[in-house]
């Protein structure tokens, strides 16, 4: 029969808008999250912040200037909205009139990361606790202009001291003098480290022979050896590499389409690298091997360096051919493409794994469809060295909001071991993203709490400071132990 | 400490079935639907009625060919029930024996969309508010045919008017001369627009000779326009897609397994259309080459009217072909494909939007491993020009349910923007599928509250009306200044 | 306006870790759970328990054998917690040393499978209900040590008998003399089942052609028939197949990346056979035809013997080479891999289909991905002749978890008919792992029960009794009849 039996109507009290327990449904979320994430500082492992800007300190001119300056998913949901071109990334209009049409569309962004995102930034920031629309828009403009000005927390190092960031890893080409690196570990008054990291993708960029040559001969100056062949090039990038080294890197990262792992000769990479370099177009399958030459040696000098290299793979990017003759590339007409990589992934790594090569490694997919793959791909090559060794990395790019980190988390948890994950990084261009960390940690809470709710997960005794333990290594202590910051 | 201080015993209420707030989870969600979605009317902008039937006000004679005549979800789950294929398309079982069958499997359907559509249809048309099972199935066969006989509701009109449906669009075929469409217009006691949308996938299936010539000849005989060559066949095209246009129409559609966008010259294409249409097969380049010449083309056609255009993907077709040759297509032997077309999708688009002819567009996936990718495809063509031009059309076929449509809405909302969202359609043969619109306003007034009651939107204020105006517009008003009705 | 009306301040009750409403999440749940699930046998009718310790009864000498003799999930489990080798499959380190590596992993599983099944043996098996950690370790493993020691129970026969198992279905390759089955059906005292299931793999494995005629010759042996060319060699499978069946095989079972569906002649696969038994490699068209035409001669052979065909596709294998050198296969090396082969299917199922040579078909795929894509497979070749004929496995290998579980049984609901579905299968190594079958039951009480409390589902009258007995039927009934048991 249906049931009957309640004895009481149950006002289920709604909760009301990111208030302190934002995300955290349950009061062993809350106490998960206020009692041991939230203390925890940073470590924002990649980023794509600019360093000469940390360098200098750059002081902000506008919240227009930080939230919408160079931040394409603003530029996206704008577009969406039926924002013109003009007042997203337009020259002739003003800072004021770019606010304006963010923020009627801001209200339009409902259920999308970014309501979150602009809130919280607002509310961690600056302290305003209102939501942004249209009729509050010159008020919240003025007052976040007005804090920008007088209050010198808005600043690069001002808000990584504000919240807590003990160690950023910038995103650099081998080429890069690495100036503004050296200017801020020589500064006694930074609290905060920036590492740089070791991304080559331009060095295995044989797409179009001229640019290749320029890069060579680059590189050739910058590392101050002469570049006659594939040996000598290799031996200048060695040289890159043990400079980043010196200068704190324990990082690469890499930007693909998919796994290389064609079989090819060295004898054939030494003729492609003259092919190329001499300025002659690649067929496809000369551009695969020398890619797949390329992604192996820097797999061994990562594993040699004792680095962890990182693979962010899957996008399609410039789909809109009329905007990138017009504003560029990263300008929010990138998205998520269909590859299946898996068996070239596995390649990869087993060949680097069967020389003894295989350096701590980071993969992170783009399609969620890869998750369930990713997630597998990790134990075939964990080696019982140091915990976690193989991570599947957090949410990545469209991926990067609750949903994504929802689903990334609970096929890591199914397929591996969620304890030993090194957790979250912004992978963003701008100073103000640092709540994430606080976004994705609440999450965290949110996700092992209702476990323990519904009796999945003990939560007594040494299990109880067990879980307090795992929200504390993932929020910070995995990160610093498995890149030894 | 496994914590244990709850107060009292608290008995959730069992939510009877299907009750007047069935899959309303919350007071917020009851509000949204019945206060501001309910109260909308139907625009049902992409469905597959037979014009006939309305221009003519069919009678039906009875629940079993409204329910049972051509709707091969019912087909297929008969099937898996073990149920005789004489029972389901035979033609020497009768009306009750065909019904008792379907009543005899409906009970087994628990969790199936079926089920919930079987009951919504018998309560909201037929006000019936019992589950059908093999006890009371002659008791509702009787009552349903007893209501058909006497009350002109159970007419095409009828139930369009019963269910307050504005605006329905056909799919018809560019040679069709939409004679019933006329007569409908002209008549001044209908109260729902019904309009043709051009689906002209005949015209690009090349892959049987005598077919294409057949059609070909057809569309010269409904143009009035010889065709000899392609230039001719495209201008006949134009003819038949002007003259659409003067019938109202607003929307072409395009059932397709994959996006096609092969490079070609003007020069290939009319050879291939010498070749096919004077009976030569053609090889697999050339079927491609000239589905890409024939799709961009209708795309240039759809933005110079000004119409928005469908593209329905990813199906693969009559896998049975044992039924095939017995029953024909659209018999319920069709599923999912696994098609990764996310690179032509964008090569298509991108060079429409070049040549500034990217009319309006939705689009469509069958699998849901697509859902990310279309939701993120969106946003490389989303020009600024009108909210929401690019489109991912509501879950199609398969995926026209409740886990369909929330992971529909739900990636849409995280990757772009819900507020835009034009909703749902039926794509529906049966004039009693109105109440999916309910089904699919039910299930986005849940979503959109859960994210309320969880303290994720916000709805005080300026917010609690735009939350409340987007509810509407999604009901009804983005589709009718989308497509302009 | 924000809602303030909560009357009371609700303390949900945190539910203890694991207690007899495990997963059970309403009193629905509980009811359909403990009374109707729980009570009904066990059938497992695929798993890959070795038939000899059966007939053997083999005594198990520590729970390290039984827990970590085989079980590649733990091995995963602990070499991604940082444990050396020597303490997974090494073969200098004791009984308690292995278990004290597992015990300090365990607590690093949380939200893992791994967990919940550790905890669900300890205490459905030796009646421990302490959740194991480091600081028990030692009293746990002399408890279960001294438990296995002196009671019978903790033998093959034992769990099987205390575990309600009524029929398990080994799997067995055709040059198998099945002896030990014969030794377990002649024996009174046994009250379980044990029935081979038929698993040609390597009767289609040419890719390696001294292995490949080592099996013809083999075959040639057991079956008493000389080989000579393609002929001879399916009549000496097929007089395999009918020893199979006198010894009450009613399954089998196939291991395979993708499916196979080339055309082909007879002509060329003569000349395959003939080619690779002559100690020739094959090229790969030729390896997919030879694969392709056996695998539709195995479907015919299954058909004619009224059996159900089982097909476990998309894992890639072996991926670390490395370890593979060092310890074989099956050893935690495997993972999901990415294989388009909806196409393929269809093509496969419908030739047989097409010919009456269709027989019961159970598909398991091991990308997620795939779900919708099978789930619609199903309804293309259900002829309605038995019920559930096409049928869809349980979450297999890497999803046998609680969210691939849901998802399976989610989909299938969505897309076909729950209620005839043939349920949970252990696929295991392990006399242990019986209690999956609990975990199963759960999960789909849970699920269903939840449908059933948000009004989604009736249960009142002639529906409750309905969905009673299909809770009853997935757990056992459904398999019974299906497989004729």
């Amino acid at each position: 029969m249906q049931k009957q039996n309640h004895l009481i109507k149950i006002y289920h009290l709604m909760k009301p808008f990111m208030d302190e327990n934002f995300l955290l449904q349950s009061e062993t979320a809350q106490k998960l999250y206020h009692e041991h994430a939230a203390k925890m500082p940073i470590i924002d492992y990649h980023c794509h912040l600019v360093p000469r800007q940390v360098a200098e300190n750059k002081r902000f001119e506008s919240i227009t200037q930080i939230w919408l300056g160079g931040d394409h998913y603003k530029w996206r949901a704008m577009r969406s909205n039926g924002v013109a071109e003009r007042f997203i990334t337009g020259k002739d209009t003003s800072d004021w009139e770019k606010f304006e049409k963010w923020a009627e569309t801001v209200p339009y962004t409902f259920r999308n990361p970014l309501y979150h995102w602009t809130h919280l930034e607002l509310k961690t920031a600056f302290g305003i606790n209102k939501t942004l629309n249209p009729e509050n828009a010159r008020e919240i403009f003025e007052e976040c202009n007005d804090q920008i000005k007088k209050d010198p927390k808005f600043t690069p190092r001002g808000l990584m001291k504000h919240y807590n960031v003990k160690v950023v890893c910038t995103t650099d080409d081998p080429v890069d003098s690495l100036e503004y690196h050296k200017q801020v570990a020589d500064d006694p008054t930074m609290e905060t480290k920036m590492l740089p990291t070791w991304r080559p993708d331009k060095a295995m960029a044989v797409e179009v022979p001229a640019n290749f040559k320029a890069y060579v001969d680059k590189l050739s100056e910058v590392s101050g050896k002469a570049i006659n062949g594939f040996n000598d090039y290799i031996d200048a990038i060695q040289a890159r590499h043990d400079f980043f080294a010196s200068m704190g890197c324990k990082l690469s990262d890499h930007g693909i389409e998919e796994f290389y792992a064609e079989d090819y000769t060295d004898e054939e990479i030494k003729a492609i690298f003259n092919k190329v370099y001499n300025g002659k177009e690649l067929c496809k399958e000369e551009i695969l091997k020398f890619k797949s030459a390329m992604m192996h040696i820097f797999g061994v000098q990562d594993a040699e360096a004792g680095w962890a290299q990182q693979f962010h793979y899957g996008a399609i990017r410039d789909n809109n051919s009329k905007m990138f003759k017009l504003i560029g590339p990263d300008t929010g007409f990138d998205s998520i493409g269909e590859f299946n990589t898996a068996k070239k992934c596995s390649k990869f790594l087993d060949r680097l794994n069967s020389e003894g090569k295989l350096a701590k490694t980071i993969l992170y997919n783009l399609n969620p469809c890869a998750n369930e793959v990713l997630a597998t791909m990790l134990g075939n090559f964990q080696d019982g060295s140091i915990p976690g060794k193989i991570q599947w990395g957090s949410g990545w790019w469209f991926l990067d909001q609750k949903d994504g980190m929802t689903k990334q988390m609970n096929a890591l948890s199914l397929l591996g071991l969620l304890s030993r994950f090194v957790g979250m990084l912004t992978d963003s261009r701008s100073f103000l993203s640092y709540p994430r960390h606080e976004y994705f940690r609440r999450i965290l809470c949110n996700l092992v709490a209702t476990d323990i709710e519904n009796g999945e997960v003990p939560y007594v005794g040494y299990e109880e400071k067990r879980v307090n333990q795992m929200i504390e290594d993932i929020a910070y202590n995995n990160a610093k132990n498995y890149f030894q910051f």
